[in-house]
């Protein structure tokens, strides 16, 4: 009886569309405004969905960020993983062409945003655990495959840095989150070309 | 007569110590909360100063975010300077000291906060071209010390890179901003640690 009750409290089914647009809408909006800038209402406005329809699919604003967060890299990893799990490249190659990439990205987006995973990592990694707990499993994620290239490539003999390949993955996607920083700042690709440079002309060599 | 309507109509004349107050009271919430979640009146609650005070010191809480990064930067700029700036001690090894007490200070204060400067660019870098502006100044500074001692040790033979100094300061400056960003996640100094080593062990040698 009370589940029926509570149930009867929750409203309607949720509609998976609504999620999947609420979704959509929270990764633009915690991208570009940030997390503590974006309410629950300007992203049912924004998704023209009532608000209760919101606390149909999340249960508050953090559980919405964490699947905002998930849903961010899930979406980018594909790319990331086609671009560095390609056999047919050698990897320092595979690593070099990721960046080239992504910097052509940010030059036609004149270096706004940048990396919602840096972002909320300094917005909102002291106030929830849980948010932290997913940027955390994500770089991780994320790390490892620059690390799996990196391996190759000293394996290989193309990388002659004999520093352990995790070490250098971390500090390799470190550096980059720095460098998307510091973009952000000079609204210039400078930072990220200087990244390029050093990364690959005096470290992974 | 309008000049004399004018400065009766801002009220009394402003006290420097409550300026300062504001200023030191903002540095805290900005660094702690961030741009966004601090509104003016949080900060002139926590002054214990009335909310008309504050618009007798400043403008808008974009003139005092702008002054209060200015604040931050320029009460750090003389440890830094004295660190970086001492003759009395090899360039790398003044470079490798500052980052090793930067260390020990975020080890004391459990990794949260990290460089307020990072902070704000990836926060308010792109909604605010005052602030982003001071940013940018700020970074230049600093970059301009590391490099400054980069150049000083290519000169002596103590580092062998010939990539430039500039370059490698910057360089070094924003992976040192991302190894925070990464801190921030991982609650940990292990990224401050792989940044040293790698820095240290790998790119300044």
């Amino acid at each position: 009886m009370e589940t029926q009750t509570k149930a009867a409290r929750r409203g309607p089914k949720p509609n998976p569309n609504t999620r999947d647009n609420l979704m959509r809408v929270g990764v633009q909006m915690l991208h570009e405004a940030g997390y503590t800038a974006t309410g629950i209402k300007d992203i049912v406005d924004a998704a023209h969905v009532p608000k209760g329809s919101f606390y149909n699919h999340f249960e508050s604003k953090e559980a919405f960020g964490k699947e905002v967060v998930d849903f961010y890299f899930d979406g980018g990893l594909v790319e990331l993983r086609a671009r560095l799990c390609d056999d047919s490249i050698p990897p320092i190659d595979r690593l070099r062409g990721y960046f080239d990439e992504r910097i052509r990205g940010f030059q036609a987006t004149d270096y706004v945003r940048g990396c919602m995973l840096g972002n909320l990592s300094l917005e909102v990694a002291d106030h929830s655990v849980p948010i932290r707990d997913r940027l955390a499993a994500h770089f991780g994620t994320w790390s490892g495959l620059f690390e799996a290239c990196i391996a190759e490539a000293q394996s290989a003999g193309a990388i002659s840095n004999r520093l352990p390949a995790p070490l250098l993955a971390e500090f390799l996607l470190n550096s980059w989150e720095g460098a998307l920083l510091r973009m952000r700042v000079e609204k210039s690709d400078e930072p990220l070309r200087a990244f390029v440079e050093v990364a690959f002309g005096s470290l992974l060599i």
